[in-house]
């Protein structure tokens, strides 16, 4: 009988998703749910069923807060539709993922986790396809520079970037990273 | 009182890698390594001064498993230097990785755990910095196409792509896959 409160829902994967950046995801357990919540113990096995739907959900509440809002949304379609315009909006992208970083290393711990969990795997691989044909067919409408390969390539390049800026944060300098960006959209949109 | 026998501490880092890759950062103990190595408990103590001591000597280890052989190191330097042998031989790079899976799974257990320990960090961005400086050297003498910048980019791009390969395989089909190591190769030395 799970409860039904959305609210407290989101608040539970919230939670789950601070845990699994911070303890990965063998740190992640009904309690440390409860703990990081500051609820009761025992309220996240009134939500979710056992771990398996915890995993899950919190891969879906990382790609909820990451929706853009719509003046991001809007953005691409408004001013100059040019290379010069897709560097800035590509930077935005980084800053904007970057910015949630508890939700980027969930995201790798439940990857991991997924490399030992068909449904999780499962699950996740809907989500991610899901997402990277939103950016395709998204980009394609936008009218700037670039085909689907394109935005298949930046997407593989800029989510490496992002891991490196949030694990090994020393490795690229933030001007070496700013130049990677702006070489990397000139030569995919060539 | 560290002990010094060499292969005995490579089997003991070989059996920490599985680990990483089995169970994450946080289910490497002293004796999940002994186990692992089927060697008696208290083995793995003998040869690290803690769990720190392990952690960066299995990154170091990956590494160390990853260096190409002589074949692999001459290749770049046999053939013709046109953009069709780089993408033959980036696809080579791709196999070569993915095919020491536990290898590239925890080195990212690894990076998600130097989120957490400065002195992990610093090891791993010294490392991995040397090996994409390596690369980038070992390009320009080939005489291949692509300056430093298509080095750095396809080390950004193919990451990833192993990540999705290991870790959500049906993401990317395999046809999809080869499709877009192509086209990277050729607009990164456009």
């Amino acid at each position: 009988m799970a409860r039904r409160n959305p609210e407290r829902r989101a608040a539970l994967l919230d939670a789950a998703i601070e845990v699994l950046a911070a303890e990965g995801a063998r740190g992640l357990t009904f309690r440390a749910v409860d703990q990081r919540a500051a609820v009761p113990t025992g309220t996240a096995s009134n939500y979710f069923a056992g771990r398996e739907e915890i995993l899950t959900g919190a891969g879906e509440r990382v790609y909820e807060r990451l929706v853009p809002d719509e003046a991001t949304l809007a953005a691409p379609f408004d001013g100059p539709r040019d290379r010069a315009r897709l560097v800035e909006l590509m930077h935005e992208l980084v800053e904007r993922v970057a910015a949630f970083p508890t939700g980027f290393l969930a995201l790798l711990e439940l990857r991991l986790e997924a490399a030992r969990r068909p449904e999780l795997r499962e699950v996740l691989t809907t989500r991610i396809r899901a997402d990277l044909d939103f950016n395709v067919e998204n980009h394609l409408k936008t009218g700037l520079p670039g085909d689907a390969t394109t935005v298949k390539l930046l997407w593989l390049a800029l989510n490496w970037l992002i891991i490196e800026r949030l694990t090994l944060p020393g490795l690229l300098d933030p001007d070496e990273s700013t130049d990677l960006v702006e070489a990397l959209v000139e030569r995919l949109t060539a």
